[in-house]
């Protein structure tokens, strides 16, 4: 994409732990890109301070504040329910964009679609990234990814927010240290910002959100013996089921890890007013994917990740001994405690499909 | 959309029973408005001599022998795989802008984007109407459709191309005869072109599947007692289960019938050289549905629709009766004997709902 921008990334009045995920995932995996953070709720504060990481980056009250510390791209760090372009935040972009500043988005609204901005950019000289931009030409999929050689392994959850880029960023870190060939599948804005290729699923014409998935993990798989797949959304969420299952199908993996954030209990109830479905026990969301991943190709669950980010150390501690005795699979909080468990079932799975030598599930 | 257009269909090389779906159904449902099929390889014969319906309407070899006989629109009537315009017919659509006629198109790759053609439709004062074309500002589905009072009815199937939007028709038709309140929610481009309004779910962006069914249900239910929603796709087939499941969770019906056609043993099996996945029994397809949908809203498949015509009719009988033994449920051929035993499910499941007065399953 491009060479090391620094970003002022803009998450007005949502910046922190649960509402802000662009923008945290930004601060944790590339924080030297980082030069501040727009938040007037937060300002004076640093990311230290609001997230519990990220350091002494910034939060300040004002785009010139922000423009101020030297950014040479601006990036949108909040993704709203259904992705749309806040009105008022047109007006910054469009300063930004006069500043010279880059212009980097994961709105489902493509701001290059926007004319006003796009000629302003031109005019500037200006770029702008729009991550959920699908490209051309993706096909239907049909589980061209289920004869891949590597062990394709998908992060699946309770719900949206979970962890589920997370979990697979950790793991890609363990298992290359392990001198593993893995590969990231990313299928988000955060996951393209990050390691700089992928297509956000969520953003192509329906049909082809199974097709984008296999098109990714096929290439992946072509140098590498596992292939993590970044997970979206969760079947039992009435908003994004459709693209949790066209990933799951598409991509064909032999593997999941189950993600869930302890603290949630109603799906989608961080998007305030529309919780109504309660989150089920963690071993029926295991049968769940088990099953809905069967209609078309096997598969198992082999861990779980949680997200114990709100809780004390020992209640953290006890949520993850709990989710290992429910499920009778390997658990951990991959930041908090280590990806250790799930990098060892991982590896496990890995060595049992090199000497069956064929594509059966993990 | 438009007053009477009288249609050209284009259908080169696939005319037939089983490959050329908006066509043939084009051609069930609003034979007068249909001149002629364009197809070379059954050129000289009528619909129904090809299809077994349509009466005299003739196949023509050539455009030119199609222009001929009047047609004021040209319809895309076949819907290849991935939804794209054959290159080679570019030229017959621009020459039939060039002669005045309008376009009417299903297809994935919209024919109003396409510079040239839409520059030659401006200049000629031709109309094209992309079936596909999505409007804006559908919303993230979260469930309103649950809360409505009508019984929202839904057709799944065992794959793509069972029969799911005929035989909502047809309890449409039925359903009115005996003076029940019905609307139809039409979520493909065939749907769309016969009734007038609607939004082809698979075209949207993927995040908006549901929300386009939920769109489509509240309003449909403002005036209507019972809601037949269009199905799409299959939960089991690779390429489309997403769109599936999001048209499934996003329209929350209370009933789903059954479509299955009979004679079909692999997922896929009428794209050559794709199919891999058998077909279940009838009985756990039922249960694949009635779990998946409960996910989100509890909902019962309460008959089974059978898709027979490529058997005898002692053949068509047996399975009909097997499908019914199979299941525990009513089952018919809508189209072959008629829907009586599905419009009586569904009348009972009105009846219910009235007296209960809330939104239960069926």
């Amino acid at each position: 994409m491009t060479d090391q921008p620094r970003f002022l990334i803009i998450a007005d009045g949502a910046f922190g732990p649960e509402t802000s995920k662009t923008a945290d995932c930004a601060i944790r995996y590339i924080p030297e890109r980082v030069a501040a953070v727009l938040d007037g709720s937060a300002a004076g504060r640093t990311a230290q301070d609001v997230l519990g990481f990220g350091g002494s980056i910034p939060v300040v009250a004002t785009l010139e504040a922000g423009l101020n510390l030297g950014p040479t791209a601006l990036l949108i760090g909040i993704a709203p329910r259904g992705g749309r372009l806040p009105d008022e935040w047109r007006g910054w972009i469009a300063t930004a964009i006069d500043r010279g500043l880059d212009i980097w988005s994961g709105l489902h609204t493509l701001i290059g679609d926007d004319a006003e901005l796009a000629a302003l950019a031109i005019a500037k000289g200006v770029r702008i990234f729009d991550l959920r931009k699908a490209p051309d030409g993706i096909p239907v999929s049909n589980g061209r990814a289920r004869l891949v050689d590597a062990l394709v392994v998908l992060t699946v959850g309770t719900d949206c927010n979970t962890g589920k880029m997370t979990a697979q960023l950790e793991l890609l870190h363990a298992l290359e240290s392990r001198g593993i060939r893995t590969r990231f599948v990313p299928t988000g804005q955060t996951g393209i910002l990050i390691a700089g290729w992928g297509i956000a699923v969520d953003a192509v014409v329906a049909d082809f959100v199974g097709g984008a998935a296999e098109q990714m993990v096929v290439e992946a798989a072509k140098d590498a013996e596992v292939v993590l797949v970044e997970g979206q959304g969760s079947l039992i969420h009435p908003g994004y089921s459709g693209v949790t299952l066209g990933l799951l199908h598409g991509s064909c993996p032999a593997a999941m890890i189950l993600c869930h954030k302890v603290s949630r209990r109603l799906i989608g109830e961080y998007h305030k007013g529309t919780a109504w479905i309660g989150i089920p026990p963690l071993a029926d969301m295991v049968r769940v994917y088990e099953e809905a991943a069967g209609w078309v190709h096997p598969s198992r669950v082999i861990g779980v990740a949680l997200n114990t980010c709100d809780l004390s150390e020992h209640d953290a501690a006890t949520a993850i001994e709990r989710a290992a005795r429910e499920t009778g699979l390997p658990a951990t909080d991959p930041v908090r405690f280590g990806a250790d468990p799930l990098v060892e079932a991982i590896a496990q799975a890995a060595a049992r499909r090199r000497a069956a030598g064929s594509a059966t599930p993990a």
